[in-house]
């Protein structure tokens, strides 16, 4: 029996100084409740998401030196925690100083296990290298060091002995990835048991919430203590860290596996906890725990528990206390409301209402009722007419040639104007109230709009931070309705917002009182641009005209079926739609991505740093070619 | 001797099509031209920088079906080329389709080196990582091949054994990376050698513009074919290519170096070349080729070509053919005016001048004068009515409280203006122009401006393309004076620009007439953000602190002696300044780059996809807190 202490701690990246003040105080609680050990997040000390934070000598320093405090916090009880490690005396690949994402384990003031292995830690064998993850960039890995050594990596996973209260322990340390080897020739828990055999499988982890991860997580988890029938303790953080362009959160949901894998411990997702367990080492006892079967992390409760904890925290590591939000009266920003009121509290969010000629008395009057129905600060700023002057301005401004003196005049197209209108709302009216309002303006785009820039760059692409820019308009949609029924168990978002036509409302042509709106047709485009951007290998027009021909595309799109065939009467029609979103997919809306807000990350594949990208233009492979001359002629 | 041409092709990212006909069309050349040998760069069908377009199958299937094309071509005369190479049975660590970057030997119609390797192509040993670089996100390694074979990397690195006109060659082929092997465990170079003898080898690279880097590669390569007495024939791209937030130019520069080290043959830089040469393989007659000494690429000449080629490849990349540029009378924006009037030619260049209250006759004079000097475009579109009515409108719009009725009205404070000033100018004015002219409006900010956030978001750091956001101030002066002394002969930037104090003129307190302007002290602080930026380990304030205190600042950052004394009479003033523009490199200015405009890079770090930052905040660490407090206390 073993008293074990998961210490699920908030990690504040870029932070060693917080953090170690942090594990310092968990490790005097988990003392009182007499843990023997007491386990700590991966990168625990400096956070994980640092961009090139690594480059910085001073900061390496740093970490060891707070890596120090917490060893001699050990004297009498086993800390298990995560730090960058440093070897002064080689270099990583790029010839600056060697670095190791490392588990570190002191007892009695010192490190272990270095009995058995070059270093007094463990090494972090699999380093993950796809979506926001770039461990390679930094870390040596221990594959790295095997052949650098001349030894083979099964020979370097090692466990550590460690002896508490007379009880000798073989700890078989993990690095997060290193408990995802599906996909790896190299499998570290299946080597640590070899030379074990290992009493306790111990994966520190630092893991972003990502929508249907821990479901998989407990599957694969689940299975290898059961395969090496040894319990396995997997602490995760809280807290958000971010790449710059995509923020994500980190869900904590801690977890304590069994000898058979069955779930005897779940911490809470987003909260931090300190949980004390008895473990135990031999199965004898194992029975006496009773299991525990997780939550769906693919609801859309867990989904809105990710967003609401992701922007309260961004919120609060830039310090912004309120909001500006842009009300049309349509879907998206009325979300976008009913989320930072829920956050904030009404009296610190201002929804500006911010009509032209274009807005319709239906959209305006939602406007109004969702801001008496959330009870916030409200605003009406009309644009018409700084737009109409900017017009007159544009176009009354002589330019003249220097060199031969002829003079021209601008025409400014209803296009132009369009976007003179949403540049309007943002750059000058939304920007200028938060500033004076101490607040930041808020981006409230889906992930559908971003997907083919369907947006004014400056204008609704504009804001401090995209919350829902992760979510397709139907996820939008389901989430409105979470809000009103879950959360505020009330209509806050007028029905009649949730039953509109989505709509810009840039142009006569875009009436929702008529019925017109968005060129995107959601319940087909949502999922055909999901396909581009989500489908584990990346959906092309070559693939998706492939299953047009074969007749399994709503199938493979997940889309309503008979819907293709109701909106594109023609394959022309179809093809036609297709290259116009691929195009605006792989070019306007590149250009827009680089130049939009921070985003919040929930799905497998979000905008931003998780998603890399180059403004390369749209391109058609030949086979593509070959397919749609086929189809055209047939 | 053997005949090899070197084909130093552009390369477009994302267009198999395109850039396989570009080659078919270089091989006919090199067979008229009898060349047994024809070389291509690394990743010559796909292009290198291309985000995840490697996870769409459809695009992998694509690249392999025109590398056939090539394969086809080679009936007569032995190609080398770049392309990806795919193991459809396998799987990279990620899970995916087991891809890598691989050079081909192709020769009679088939591809060779199979006899003593796994594939019939060559796989990069050393992946970069650093920078923009990503292979091992994409790309599996030879190191990790090496692994699952359970073979060792020397065992692998065999030569390539081709039969050219009775002549049995041994090819050592490198690809880009594998040539700089000094800081890594491998060099592939030796094992291949030991495993040959090597008769040639053959490095093609996909190797962007860096200040500086050619020097060093001639250094390192010339040592190279030296050590192993050999012939070594490097051939690079030109073009650009684009991770979306950083754009860098690719300079060619193509180079043969012979037995003893010494370069026998330099493609140009920037342009196009098919460059035949008759190479001796033995040492006997290495004497009859006169040896080649290249430019320094540091200088401002090559400075300019590279930004002047990348922003001109960039503009027809995204097919502008006009810009619009707001033209303040001040440094950086005449920099970007002559830069654009010499690629674009002056009847495309539309200079804005958008004058407030704030500016001086003097800048409205000069932004004239510069007008006239290049012959653009030249317009006059005042802000100041606008701005007063946008204050008129923010200050009167009621803010009602929903909940209680209580009535608010926002206060516009002098920095809410200026930012209003500087927002209306982009957004409103720029952006508007831009559109109705059919242009694009340029990002005319520098790099210290960028690395400290000095600038408004949606107004003076908008833009399609920052293309001087990699040169410090001292540098734009110096492009400055090279466009007026080298480039157009005569003084098209008026001297007074050059002269003038830089100012944003957003206030009274910017006034250039009082001798006053911008906070940023540039003869310092460009080398104080360059160390932040550009030492090869990151400076932080802990460093600069410790080199203050030694009495090594100045020496330390390169800047001019006895400056740091003068600017900072007290260490609390020294310290001071230290730390808000520590705070706001780390915390403004990340938010404010997120949103920034793709940068085009010529240093070893760029801002954008080549500095990796998150918004986490300003740190200090442990030890700086101790020297400063050391400082203060003396």
């Amino acid at each position: 029996m073993l008293k074990i202490a998961l210490a699920q701690i908030e990690i504040i990246p870029g932070r060693p100084d917080i953090n170690t003040r942090a594990m310092l105080t968990q490790i005097d609680q988990a003392r009182q409740q007499q843990s023997q050990i007491i386990i700590f997040p991966e990168m625990s000390i400096p956070g994980y998401f640092l961009g090139d934070t690594w480059e910085q000598l001073t900061f390496l320093k740093d970490c060891e030196a707070y890596g120090q405090q917490i060893i001699a916090a050990s004297s009498d009880i086993c800390i298990i925690f995560g730090n960058i490690a440093v070897d002064w005396n080689k270099v990583n690949d790029d010839g600056r100083i060697r670095k190791y994402n490392a588990c570190f384990v002191a007892y009695q003031g010192r490190l272990l296990g270095n009995d058995n292995f070059p270093y007094p830690f463990r090494i972090k064998t699999l380093q993950p290298n796809y979506r926001e993850f770039e461990d390679t960039r930094h870390f040596y890995s221990l594959r790295k060091l095997a052949i650098e050594l001349g030894l083979t990596i099964n020979q370097l996973l090692q466990p550590v002995t460690i002896k508490i209260d007379n009880q000798k322990l073989n700890l078989g340390c993990l690095l997060c990835e290193d408990g995802w080897s599906d996909d790896y020739a190299v499998k570290p828990i299946t080597a640590l048991q070899q030379n074990g055999p290992v009493d306790l499988f111990v994966n520190i982890s630092s893991s972003p919430y990502t929508i249907g991860k821990n479901n998989k997580r407990n599957r694969i988890f689940s299975a290898q203590a059961k395969s090496v029938n040894a319990p396995l303790v997997y602490v995760n953080n809280i807290g958000i860290q971010n790449n710059g362009k995509t923020v994500y959160t980190f869900d904590g949901c801690s977890t304590v596996y069994n000898h058979k894998g069955d779930i005897i411990e779940y911490c809470p997702s987003f909260s931090p906890a300190l949980t004390c367990t008895d473990l135990h080492l031999t199965m004898d006892n194992v029975t006496c725990s009773s299991t525990l079967i997780p939550n769906d992390d693919r609801s859309i409760r867990t989904i809105f528990q990710s967003i609401a904890y992701g922007t309260k925290s961004f919120l609060n590591l830039i310090g912004i206390k309120k909001v500006v939000i842009g009300s049309s009266g349509g879907i998206d920003s009325a979300v976008s409301a009913a989320l930072y009121a829920k956050i904030l509290g009404p009296e610190n969010v201002l929804l500006v209402n911010m009509p032209s000629i274009f807005n319709s008395k239906t959209t305006q009057d939602l406007s109004a009722k969702l801001a008496k129905n959330l009870g916030c600060l409200y605003t009406i700023i009309p644009i018409q007419q700084v737009v109409d002057d900017t017009i007159q301005q544009l176009s009354n401004s002589p330019i003249i040639n220097q060199k031969n003196g002829e003079k021209q005049t601008l025409v400014i197209s209803p296009f132009v104007i369009e976007n003179i209108q949403a540049r309007d709302r943002s750059s000058r009216v939304l920007s200028g109230v938060a500033a004076a309002f101490g607040a930041g303006f808020t981006c409230n785009a889906n992930k559908s709009e971003m997907t083919v820039g369907y947006s004014t760059l400056y204008g609704d692409l504009g804001g401090f931070f995209a919350a829902l820019s992760d979510l397709w308009k139907y996820q939008i949609y389901e989430l409105a309705r979470f809000l009103n029924d879950e959360i505020y168990k009330k209509e806050v978002i007028p029905q009649e917002i949730i039953d509109l036509v989505p709509s810009a409302e840039l142009s006569f042509d875009q009436s929702v009182d008529e019925g017109k709106g968005d060129p995107i047709i959601y319940p087909y485009h949502d999922y055909l641009f999901k396909a581009f951007m989500e489908h584990w290998n990346r959906r092309t027009p070559e693939d998706i005209l492939l299953w047009y021909e074969e007749g399994v595309l709503e199938e493979k799109l997940g889309c309503q079926s008979g819907l293709v065939a109701t909106l594109f009467p023609t394959t022309q029609e179809f093809i036609s739609d297709l290259e116009r979103w691929w195009k605006l997919y792989t070019g306007m809306g590149v250009a827009k991505r680089i130049q939009a807000p921070p985003v919040l990350a929930i799905s497998r594949r979000a905008y931003g740093f998780d998603h890399r990208e180059a403004q390369n233009g749209f391109y058609f492979t030949m086979n593509y070619q070959l397919i749609k001359e086929r189809l055209l002629h047939e």
